[in-house]
This record gives structure tokens, C-alpha cells and sequence, in this order.
């Protein structure tokens, strides 16, 4: 799937990733109206309110992009419900040919992350049948646990031919409570926090390697540039997936040093500043109703500011 | 909810929570051929084996023990039909007045935690409605990404009195990979990295206490008691939830460093322990169709083997 991802972004000449996660404020009134009217103000009706807007949201965009991340607390928050939409959604997505990381950011002790990357990425047995339960191509993994709780999604990963994005350094303002801590190593020299991950990152990468990049991915912050650049030297074969562009402040000249020389090693994922871009004034003239024609402009806009970082 | 989890430790006289983690392994093979009898060997069939199989553990050991902990990673894993026997499991055990701790061991930037918080512990708006979407009392938190990944939680406890686990230093074998990594602080000293989480959790509860103790907790494994002592002086208004007992190898006199003088201040985890005992050698009289009652003889030892270490 690391392969399949590669080959996506340089296809679409697009290394960025739309993050769908709906948010009931973002969705135009005409779609909630039409979801309330048929299920009721119910966790039904936000459900259908949610998948109806990220069908336009894909069909409008689809031939542009690679990669979708949709962010499963978003749909989880509305329950039973909210899970299927989620489900609808990955399925909707790779009918359309898209790569789906699930940003899921689990990560247990190792049976139960087993359970989830079985769950998220590989198939379970029931009886002598098997079944995929959610069918992402990749996950978001929180490496908190250690290697034991990222191996069984390794595992899964060299059976299905899928792939992770390990958790390294987060894109938000607190992220480096953890992460930036000084810590010593056994040579007596000090090293941050997200460095060891990252190296373990690289470590447990080496292990699982497509034809360029490893199938083990890092999750690094757009708002973090200086620690991109200090990453991508510490895991050459890892890709890296970048939130926090956009709404969370990162801007494409922040983002060359997540890249290699070529243009690749890295997917930058933008949600708000796609999904709800009728919302900002820069594409307001597009109105609610054709809200999937301004997220389609704001995809082609990101492009070219992506683009012209890395000329 | 934590002042009604210690009142109902007090009560029980037992400091235990059985975990909910069902497995179709440990399910005896009646419960398996009637739920495939009726839904096939399908993700449903599988759901519903799971779902009598908690219902016979719960009916049968609800009245010795306070508390439940579902791992939602081994419902999730069945896709949309395991969330569904998820949340029966949750509402059955509600019904039976159990308190609830989730294990689901989310954690993201401040938004999305947020929503998690609200799917799992609040209420979610829709339209001039809110609904609760997965309503667990407690939930497990990872704290990878800090406070602002932490907080959210907080907030969704604050106004529904619900509480928190945070992940500080985890039973399985590999948590000191990160965990217990030497870290340099301010003041030049150095502490190990479950240590600071540990601090913060102690900061974070303080804004939000119950009677006696406060509604941020944390998990430390009961494979690691050394650091369970460390974690209790560190921590001195968290409750401990206690993983790793019986099955990863925790026992009850080791687990006496977790718990404050007067017993308090400490619940232990055992799952396969207790929900597969009719496996284990010990209990193999009781036979598969007595799976629950083998469960139940297992309760009562585990309340023994904990009562004896504590006295």
C-alpha cells in the first residue's frame, strides 16, 4: 500500500491528503435539513447529515488527490451511528480508487493492538470465515506503549500489505510536554524524546519495506518545521504524514524539510481548510450549497502552494 | 462517578474489576454454535456469542464486584457489529449498576480528544438534541500528546462527573522502551518519563477532585510493583486501575504498594483470569457450560488472594 500511496502522489502530482472530519458546523444547512427531515435531530440523522457531505466532498475532489485521513473521534462521538457513517465513508473512498488512512491513533499492549489492527487493517476469523471489520489501507499508531504495541500492527501489515503511521511528533501546542523531553541515552549523550521515536520508528521500518519507502510511516506536525527537518534525517525511509497545515497554522514553505530532494517522502493532510472551505471568506463566493466546488478549489490552491515550496 | 466507585469498593469489599475482553477463543463452543446457528458465521454471529457470553459473566459475578472494564479493541475488531455488542455491554453492566471503565486508550490534539470525550463520557449535540453516544464512567487516556490532548477529557468530567485513567506506566513488557526513559528536567535532576506523566496526572487530577480522591486516575501495571510504589507517593489523590494481574503475571502481594493504608486508592484488572477461569486447570470442574460459575469461584479468589496481600 506504501507503494500504491507513492505511485497516487506522483500521479496526481498532489502529496496532500484531505481530512475528513466532519464536524456538524461545518456542513451546509440544505444537507443537515434533508438528514433531519428523513431520520429526525438524531444521532441517525447526523450520521446520514455527515456521510451526504463527504460524499460531495469526495466526488468533487477525488480525481485530484491521492489520500483521504478521515479522523474516526469524529464519527465515534456520535455513536453507533457516527461508526457506521465512518464505515460508509472508507468504503465510499476506495470505491474511488482513494488511498484511506484511518487516523485512529491506537495503540495498546500487544493482543489487544492485535485486536485493533486486525479490526482496522487485516481480517478476523469468525468460525471458518474471515472479515474485515473497518478496511482502512493505513492507520495512525500511538507508540506511548512501546514495541509491543506497535509489532502486531507491523504484523498485519506484512500479511495485508498495508501500511502505519506511528505517532512521533504531534501538531499540537502541547505536544511537546512528552515528546521534546531531554532524554539521556545509554552513551550518557541526550537525545529528545521524538528522536528516540523516530529512530525506533526507522528501526521497526526496516523491518517492512516497499520498493522505496518503508510501509512503518511517522505522524510529524506542519507546525513543527525545524523537528520535520531533524526527522526526516533520522528516518530515511519513513513517510511522513503532516497535519496541523491550515487551520493549525503550517503553511507549504514550512513544509520542504519534511520532504526528500525529489518531491517525495512526505503527504500533508489538510481538513478544516479543505472540508469547510465554503466557510472562509477567501471561498465564500461559492455559497453552502456548492460548498464541494470550494473544497475543490481550496485542494487545487494547496497543490500550488505545496508546489511552489518545493520547486 | 469516582466518589460512587470508591463507595461501591468500600461495599464489595473487593478492589477488582473484571475485564470485558472477550475472545472467540475462550467462549465455550454452546454459546458459539447457537449465536452462528442464528446469524451465521458472520461479524453478527460473532457479536452476539460475545454479547451472552458478558451476559452470563456479568449476571453471575455482579453482585461481588464494583466495577467492569471493557477493551473495546476486541469488539472493534468485529467491525460495526462488535461496536454494537460494545455498547450493549456497556448499558447491561449500567443496568446492573456496575461502574464502567472504558479501555479504550484514546488520545489526540485538543479537538479531537474532544470528541472522543464526548462520544465516550458526554453528550453530543444534534440540532436542539444531545444524545450519548457511547456513555462508558470512566475511559483510558493516552497522554502522548499532552495536556491539550488530556484536558478535553477533563472538561467532559467536569460537567458530567465522569472520570479519567490515564496511561502512566502500562503492564506489558516493552512499556519502559519510552516510559522509563531517563529524562533531564528543569533543575538538571533527572526523572524517568512515567514519573513526569505521573506528576502531571497528580496536576491535572488536582483541578478536579472528588470526596477523597480524584476523577483523574491512572493505569500502572501490576507487572511492575517497584514503580507502582514510586506512582502512589507521586500520585497521592489518583486512583491506580491496576492491568496485568493473574494472566501477564501480577499477583496479590505484589500489588500491596498500589494501595494506600487503608486499602483504598487502588482497583486491580484481571480478564482472562476471571472471564476465561473455566479454561484454566483450577476451575476445569465447573465444565464450559458453567463458564460463569467458574468465573464467579474466580472472583472470590481474586478477592481473597488481594484481601490477604492487604491486610
Amino acid at each position: 500500500m506504501i507503494n500504491k500511496l507513492v505511485e497516487k502522489i506522483k500521479k496526481t502530482n498532489a502529496p496532500i491528503v484531505v481530512g475528513l472530519d466532519p464536524n456538524l458546523a461545518f456542513i451546509p444547512e440544505h444537507i443537515c435539513k434533508k438528514a433531519y427531515e428523513e431520520y429526525g435531530e438524531t444521532l441517525e440523522g447526523a450520521a446520514e447529515a455527515i456521510w451526504q457531505f463527504n460524499k460531495g466532498i469526495v466526488d468533487a475532489t477525488c480525481d485530484l488527490i491521492p489520500a483521504v485521513k478521515p479522523q474516526i473521534a469524529m464519527y465515534e462521538r456520535f455513536g453507533i451511528p457516527g461508526m457506521i457513517a465512518f464505515k460508509k465513508t472508507v468504503d465510499y473512498c476506495k470505491e474511488h480508487d482513494l488511498v484511506v488512512i484511518g487516523d485512529i491513533k491506537r495503540g495498546d499492549i500487544g493482543s489487544t493492538s492485535e485486536a485493533y489492527a486486525v479490526g482496522h487493517l487485516g481480517h478476523v476469523s469468525v468460525g471458518s470465515s474471515s472479515f474485515a471489520g473497518f478496511e482502512e489501507d493505513f492507520a495512525t499508531v500511538n507508540p506511548y506503549l512501546g514495541s509491543d504495541g506497535v509489532k502486531p500492527f507491523i504484523d498485519v501489515c506484512r500479511t495485508e500489505k498495508k501500511g502505519i503511521f506511528v505517532l512521533v511528533k504531534t501538531s499540537n501546542p502541547s505536544s511537546g510536554e512528552f515528546q521534546d523531553r531531554l532524554t539521556v541515552c545509554d552513551d550518557g549523550s541526550t537525545k529528545k524524546l521524538y528522536e528516540i521515536v523516530g529512530a525506533q520508528v526507522d528501526a521497526w521500518g526496516s523491518e517492512l519495506m516497499g520498493d522505496t519507502y518503508s510501509y512503518v510511516g511517522a505522524v510529524v506536525g506542519a507546525t513543527y518545521p525545524e523537528e520535520g527537518r531533524i526527522l526526516r534525517d533520522i528516518m530515511p525511509k519513513a513517510y511522513i504524514l503532516v497535519p496541523g497545515y491550515g487551520a493549525q497554522g503550517g503553511k507549504g514553505a514550512d513544509l520542504t524539510h519534511f520532504f526528500d530532494k525529489d518531491g517525495l517522502g512526505a503527504i500533508v493532510n489538510s481538513s478544516r481548510g479543505i472540508i469547510a472551505a465554503y466557510k472562509n471568506e477567501k471561498y465564500s463566493s461559492f455559497g453552502a450549497q456548492a460548498y464541494a466546488d470550494a473544497s475543490r478549489a481550496a485542494v487545487l490552491d494547496m497543490i500550488d502552494d505545496i508546489s511552489s515550496a518545493l520547486k
